[in-house]
């Protein structure tokens, strides 16, 4: 019996349900269970439940689950790649996470559970035994869009005790993302930990901003408090982020110890985010000498008379004339925005502008989009 | 018809359930629903259910949910006080946070979800129009525990902009929470935005460390993975959190602009935090010029050798010698350590030195500690 025992035990005999400071996972089961194998068993008590299923990307559609005499029901995977993997439970018709997985995320508005298979591949999104940077939310004041806006920033190991100028990556979400989205589904901060470690990234600043000009920040972040999480945001596609992004710009410059030139400035985003860097950097020609576009959208919304989005060409070549140092082109071949991407590579390809491109399998997905941050950011600086 | 439509369509009829990014919330129900008169609805649809329950501090026991044609059952509290709530949706007997609210928060091993009902009360808690401090998460050593370890560091609007230095909180959880919990339970960084803007507060760096030190970080967030939060930490409460605290005080003044002396340091805790807090504030009597104890456990372990809690009159009359400008105690009522706090009240009595004493009603829970944090700020520095 632990020490602690006699503090332990007076606390849980004065607990009603809500009465006292909640102590104990409530579980009844142990769920999820990474086994040997790599296979994953999920168990949840139901004993009244019909019918319980799982989903998830490793599983076509969802899985049965099996119910023993004592009403847990169990489902049991085949062995799984080395990934973060995303879930849920349906008990009879509902979804819900996992109540005995305390690990989820939001993703716009659907809470999902997730657990990571370790192997070689996913050993950069876990937590390893490496020197950690360190994470801030931060506000920032836009002149442009008249608001005080939220964003994530992330400073490499060390940075509070040297003196060192580092160069920035401005890593941007995709549409019903937000500040947030990097960090969590992304794992970027184990990302930049674990690469820069193992000496595969260069240490840099990483900027995360909210790329929806209607939002302040994050859903919850904000004055309009516990909102529900909406795609429904007019401002996202329409110019209006291009022609604010400065600001964000010359606040990292001033509250970071960048080296705040072209050669030392990234940018890369996934989907939306893709859209937003290829514009960006376009319309900024001297800000970036690295940009990614991770399945990337590329069009802007039909009807936008931004004059962002005219004389495209003309601007392509315009920051091409002074060529930056990667252009950096992924999307999966089974992604809904791969037509578009062909005929951007095609464009590229008529105007002669240089690009670097790497397909993969799968769609739009967030296991393509970490798997592209590992990959671009070791070929910065 | 928003203009955003072809994009997101083209997402949407591409999308299977897990092939493509989550973008939108699949709730059939909006729950919870804060109506004017301040009750609240809660909603889930259920259509196979027997029994559907809610839980929470607003409720005695649980409230039964009532199903309608459609298969969603609903219930409506009375009218609520302002404040944050946490509850839980019991589906025949299987306990889950409400599928249609993203706001969850961990509290050791138990999901809950939560909604605050506006008003004076909950004012502070709430995101307000107001400036915003940056909340970091950053590693810092531990020469004396030999391991890096987590905490959360608020830094008040202004201070990436200015040259000033700030006075330093030092701010502690319970048993079971970690360096997150003061920051989600606990609204801190929204308590001190907001009291900050209003005046009721001086800004301040406020330091949240994780006092368990059996943990680098909180649950999920080290080399360990995703483990089951447990409370089962046998180095809480028997001295070496108390012995190595030097070591975070050395970060905090070496990394941020702080006025690193004893009337500019105050060091406040709930439960275990508040334990940690009468002794640590005891075994470093130049260090503290403000002392909070929320609902503070005040006996160590049983069996514990630790030098810490030798000699506890004396250690406190060295303390009182060089008084402290506040030592102030605050409990509920109904609080499990009630007693406990009576008799050290007791003992400071009898050795005549001062406090000042805070009684609320309640028990041992976070709607006390949020207001027992808010008015001890606003009595410092």
């Amino acid at each position: 019996m632990r020490k602690i025992f006699p503090f332990v035990l007076a606390l849980a005999t004065s607990v009603g349900v809500f009465a006292q400071q909640a102590l104990w996972s409530e579980r009844t089961t142990w769920s999820p269970r990474v086994n040997d194998d790599k296979s994953v068993t999920f168990s949840i008590k139901a004993p009244k439940a019909d019918k319980v299923l799982v989903t998830g990307e490793f599983v076509t559609g969802a899985a049965e689950m099996t119910k023993d005499k004592d009403g847990i029901w169990t489902y049991t995977t085949a062995p799984l790649s080395p990934e973060l993997y995303i879930y849920n439970i349906v008990v009879d018709d509902v979804k819900i996470v996992d109540p005995s997985n305390v690990y989820q995320i939001r993703d716009t508005g659907t809470l999902f559970s997730y657990f990571i298979v370790p192997g070689d591949h996913s050993y950069n999104y876990a937590v390893n035994d490496v020197p950690h940077g360190s994470v801030t939310r931060v506000w920032y004041n836009s002149p442009v869009l008249g608001m005080k806006r939220r964003m994530s920033v992330y400073t490499p190991a060390g940075y509070e005790h040297n003196s060192e100028r580092y160069p920035v990556i401005y890593l941007l979400h995709g549409m019903g993302g937000d500040e947030d989205a990097w960090l969590s589904l992304g794992r970027a901060a184990q990302i930049f930990d674990n690469l820069i470690a193992n000496g595969k990234m260069k240490p840099a600043i990483v900027v995360m901003p909210n790329g929806n000009v209607d939002m302040e920040a994050a859903p919850g972040e904000t004055k309009d408090g516990l909102i529900t999480p909406t795609t429904d945001l007019p401002h996202t596609m329409e110019g209006s982020y291009e022609v604010a992004f400065p600001d964000i710009v010359a606040f990292v410059d001033k509250t970071y110890r960048t080296i705040s030139d072209k050669s030392h400035r990234a940018i890369a985003g996934l989907s939306m985010g893709g859209f937003h860097s290829l514009h960006i950097s376009k319309e900024y020609p001297d800000m970036f000498d690295y940009v990614g576009l991770f399945s990337a959208a590329i069009n802007p919304l039909k009807a936008n008379d931004s004059s962002v989005y005219k004389n495209f060409d003309e601007k392509l070549k315009a920051q091409f004339a002074d060529a930056p140092k990667l252009y950096w082109i992924a999307i999966g071949d089974r992604d809904f925005l791969y037509d578009e991407n062909v005929d951007f590579r095609k464009r590229l390809d008529r105007l002669g502008l240089k690009y670097e491109y790497t397909e993969s399998d799968g769609g739009h997905i967030w296991r393509n989009w970490r798997d592209y941050l590992c990959k671009f950011v070791s070929l910065l600086f």
